[in-house]
């Protein structure tokens, strides 16, 4: 089903590693999103929908955008039940799991590095040009979490200047394999570097707050009322 | 356009008792949109996107997922005339309308059990697996709702744990669903079987007001503030 | 790509003329995306995305209804590049674009136009009936202003009944394409003469304050709480 620009994506990694690999960054989704609808007071199906939702929100976008359908989300059994798994997990954990919320930041980190990777070469492998393909290797990184947000009735933290920066690392880490199938570079070392880079990059926010900028003038238009 | 696991959903029930059973599925699901909308004090735009939204978003969701594109909600003009039709209904009747809440509450769980049957059918019918089908079969019957909530700017009423049971009614009707097609025992009687019992938990569930639980400790971390 | 019932959309205008209209619509959209971003304290990120999000939602939903994937919005730069202009602009500029009020609306109003005319003639290209070609007109051209408004976490405009009529307009552009592609007399004139149409009638809403009506005996809901 790949489109014209071949099978980056399957090559990079073996197929083991690399399933392994998204199994990992959606199980760490799902445990942030089952950690919110539990902070939100959600029953125990309510944290399920949310947890599948955060974890294979992002890849279930991607693959409808490109046409992959069903999408992977609905075809692999592993993907299902991996957020279900977090769900026990949370459900009767969740204040040993909420201490361990730096483990949780960490792992969600490097759950923002593999999908945005991953992302940017399944986009390409179905034929998109490379800036829609890094494009949508953000959105598949970033996009369970602002589903997640969505359904919890609350602003996408993806939005909100009080938050360390989420987008940026993202979007370095796609645009560097884009850079990569461009100049024909893309390897799994450099793929690695790519989540890699990703993967610090959130940290470093993390650790030193870094944030955005808003809009110039702010202050005067706070005035203005709202 | 049916994919490889063949027509089970077509041959179940004759074409016309079908479309007759999805029509009135989405009725009342169009009902319970139109009905938020009034509450929320929308106009009668509102009201009728809000109606359309519902009946038809879980399924548009699931034609979209198993490339049955365009989807049904779109070549069938009675599936978009019915919430119009919903709409007029609760415009000009709607204090009659809320006093028939129980009514309203009865059509919607037949609406559940309908839709939760109809969509997992039709996702095995388009060659997803058993599981990945009952999911969707699910995600039919409770995706509009969610969507008007999300649109009302409300809290899903999926996802509160103040609620009685929703889920967990569709959850079995669909795996009674997929358990038949695995032991090729689905026919009519068996399916008809399985929207009787999701409807018939439905109504037990508002009756006796079933609810899930929530986290353990949930307590511990209410205190922990949030 | 086209389907069945040909390419009525791409003879309308020249492509240039057409791909300039789109992008003028693009524009004015994310204008208004981007500058509820700044009213919401987003950082610049989240105005980006409100930009893009606002501009090219409802195309995408169309696209995606209508099996026309990828989407344009992924597959044409000029799309994806032009919310990014108007993030720019909105961010260093907006006490004066918000001062310029009344001319984004006349612009936003240009765009509703465009877009209800475009989306309806490319859904009716890809197949659909008459009726769902208009309906899919409305929602291109009121899809994205209602994802912005729902990632914004508000109730989306397009529902509330104090805001002055503006799926009206679109309903109205729409269903002229639709009947004038059923009588066989759409031509550059009549397509832009549907255009003016949604055009003038939502700048005269928006002069008039035109409201569309809530449901009867409101009032007594009210009372009745909630």
């Amino acid at each position: 089903m790949a489109g014209k620009n071949g099978r980056v994506y399957e090559q990079l990694f073996s197929p083991t590693v690399q399933h392994t690999l998204d199994l990992v960054g959606i199980f760490v989704f799902a445990i942030s999103g089952a950690l919110l609808a539990v902070r939100k007071n959600f029953d125990v199906f309510g944290i399920a929908v949310l947890a599948e939702v955060t974890a294979l929100g992002g890849g279930l976008f991607r693959d409808l955008v490109i046409g992959a359908v069903p999408p992977a989300a609905f075809t692999d059994l592993g993907y299902f039940l991996t957020p279900l798994l977090a769900t026990l997990l949370v459900f009767f954990l969740h204040p040993h799991v909420e201490r361990l919320q730096t483990g949780v930041n960490i792992f969600d980190a490097a759950g923002l590095g593999l999908f945005c990777v991953a992302g940017t070469t399944k986009a390409y492998d179905y034929g998109l040009g490379l800036t829609a393909s890094a494009c949508l290797g953000l959105t598949t990184a970033v996009g369970g979490g602002v589903l997640r947000d969505v359904l919890a009735n609350e602003v996408p933290s993806l939005l909100r200047w009080d938050r360390d920066l989420y987008a940026v690392p993202a979007i370095v880490g796609s645009a560097m394999v884009a850079l990569c199938i461009r100049y024909e570079a893309l390897t799994p070392f450099t793929s690695g570097l790519a989540v890699v880079t990703a993967f610090v990059l959130r940290l470093l926010a993390l650790r030193f707050h870094w944030r955005a900028p808003r809009a110039w003038n702010r202050r005067s238009t706070v005035v203005e009322g709202d």
